[in-house]
């Protein structure tokens, strides 16, 4: 037996400003049953995550060294997390049907090496996806870096409409009761369900032209905990009005992965509070918390089932061909929750 | 009796690049025991010690409510840290004669308001001033904040040859063990001193043309935990080079203190390390340790006597007049240790 697979390829690692046409190139591969190795299996992919981490996995100023995972090299397949279902298997742990959740390929049928799948898909499985990576990187985020606990009055969410921000902020508002919840987002679209939807006491644009103030408004007795996604001028901003001890939990910098060259976004004033104030700015990588998952993934998944936590979900078709816009998508902030990328058949 | 005080006020707190003229003025006070509550003294003036803290205490940007201590205000006279000799005593725990440490003026005689006496002088008047300020500030950065062990195998230290770096140097590799201790300063004189005299192992010049290939030279292995005196260029170099887990230690800033409007000292890149490297940034001020002092001024005492940790200090006499010139040779760096005034009669 023997698969068609269309599969994008990284032509070349890009700097600012992605095109997706220099940067990418689909090819066609034939994947054959007789060619699989002992473990591993070939998979039809059905649901790509989008995720903002997978920018920087391309760009070309980064350095080898200096990244969490290897990046993603010119002429080398471009990766992501995803659902996909198994078509023919040559490792005993699964069978022809299975749907898996792990590491796959921006394409349509691939080959999965040994290791990349992490666990048999449970249910809806955009749920799996969004609990699985955004899901963990809000509760390790506010759990463990932040220890955050109901003594802290108040939290400053950035990308608070993205999908870390919006679990997040649901988290600090129903189940550790945080009295005053304040998402930052980018279009009033997005502040209304912050909070209409996702617990936030107060929701700010940060592409209002009064943004300056209306921060400083909507933090009058200053900041306990700031959970990061974006960078730039929010966390200037947020260092200014940190409380003594207060604490940055920098989960990610989605203002910087397209746009790395530009600098000042620290202005010596708000760096000079992590001395006055005894702030602790801390980053991580949801992987360091792996012996945490199972229970991460319970407490995540009961606060879904109870409805405390609302899984929020932008799940969009697309054609093997169009899979790449879906970085786009991100960079632009057009999604609100959790951006999914749902594969469909070409016509 | 009465005494005719000579004393620096602020006339006009100064934005960047201090100019002394502008900012301070020497006026001439009576004063009389008659005048003193009690609890206070008159206080014969004999050692200030310079601190580039007090630069910020007169830094017109400074916004009030987010400094550590409130700031010395137009009109307000200039405040430090420093030994007096009691002349007149309303207090009863302290006699005529008593030499005490605390908080003074710029001034020759002057009014010692009630809190402002810390503890009598056990020895040598220096050694008090800069094993209780710069002393302290090495002493909990490295234990307390940096939570250093003799497992950390790297440390890099900013501003070296300071009042601070100097002992930081020397408690990390005299008393800690750490295998690779990296200073940096500003002169290769005062790198020489590092490494002959300080505990370094290897001493860098930041105004070398080569300093950024040197610092990358010099940290093969990556850095465990940077001690911070300095913020810029050299914090944002350190932010690329920290280890998995690495830890940066805020202990001041003194690069900006008299530039504090030129942004754009943390690129990107770097930022993006404290993510992908779960690097950790900690601010402090000594005072929050301050229910340990007694046990960290016994440790720094006795590693002084043994000679494990030399203190180091620069002191310069000066007529009253004088006592503001101190806090220009802080900024252009024209110290090695710790910086103290010796006040002399004037001719």
């Amino acid at each position: 037996m023997s698969y068609t697979a269309k599969q994008w390829m990284v032509k070349e690692q890009t700097g600012d400003h992605l095109d997706i046409d220099k940067t990418f190139e689909l090819v066609t591969k034939q994947l054959n049953v007789g060619d699989l190795k002992e473990g591993e299996v070939i998979a039809k992919i059905t649901y790509i995550s989008n995720d903002p981490a997978q920018r920087a996995w391309i760009h070309k100023k980064n350095i080898e060294r200096r990244l969490y995972r290897p990046p993603i090299r010119d002429g080398e397949p471009m990766e992501a997390f995803g659902v996909s279902e198994i078509v023919e298997s040559r490792n005993p742990e699964y069978q022809k049907g299975d749907q898996v959740f792990g590491n796959i390929f921006w394409a349509d049928y691939c080959i999965l090496p040994v290791g990349s799948i992490v666990m048999k898909v449970p249910g809806d499985p955009t749920d799996i996806i969004t609990l699985g990576i955004s899901g963990l990187a809000a509760y390790f985020g506010l759990m463990n870096v932040g220890a955050v606990t109901p003594k802290d009055q108040t939290i400053v969410v950035s990308s608070a409409a993205g999908s870390t921000g919006s679990i997040t902020c649901q988290i600090a508002k129903n189940i550790l009761g945080i009295k005053h919840v304040v998402g930052v987002a980018g279009s009033d679209a997005k502040c209304e369900r912050l909070t209409k939807e996702f617990g936030c006491d107060v929701a700010l644009n940060y592409k209002s032209p009064t943004f300056k103030q209306d921060f400083e408004a909507a933090t009058p007795d200053d900041i306990d905990v700031f959970m990061d996604n974006t960078a730039g001028e929010v966390t200037d901003l947020a260092l200014m009005r940190m409380k003594d001890f207060g604490r940055v939990v920098i989960s990610g910098a989605i203002s910087y992965y397209d746009e790395y060259d530009k600098k000042g976004d620290i202005s010596r004033g708000s760096w000079m509070q992590i001395i006055c104030h005894k702030i602790r700015i801390e980053g991580f990588i949801v992987f360091q918390f792996a012996e945490q998952f199972a229970k991460a993934l319970g407490d995540l998944g009961l606060w879904a089932q109870e409805g405390k936590v609302k899984l929020v979900k932008q799940v969009w078709d697309a054609k093997v061909e169009d899979v790449p816009k879906g970085m786009q998508k991100l960079l632009r902030g057009e999604n609100t929750g959790k951006l999914i990328t749902k594969l469909v058949a070409g016509r």
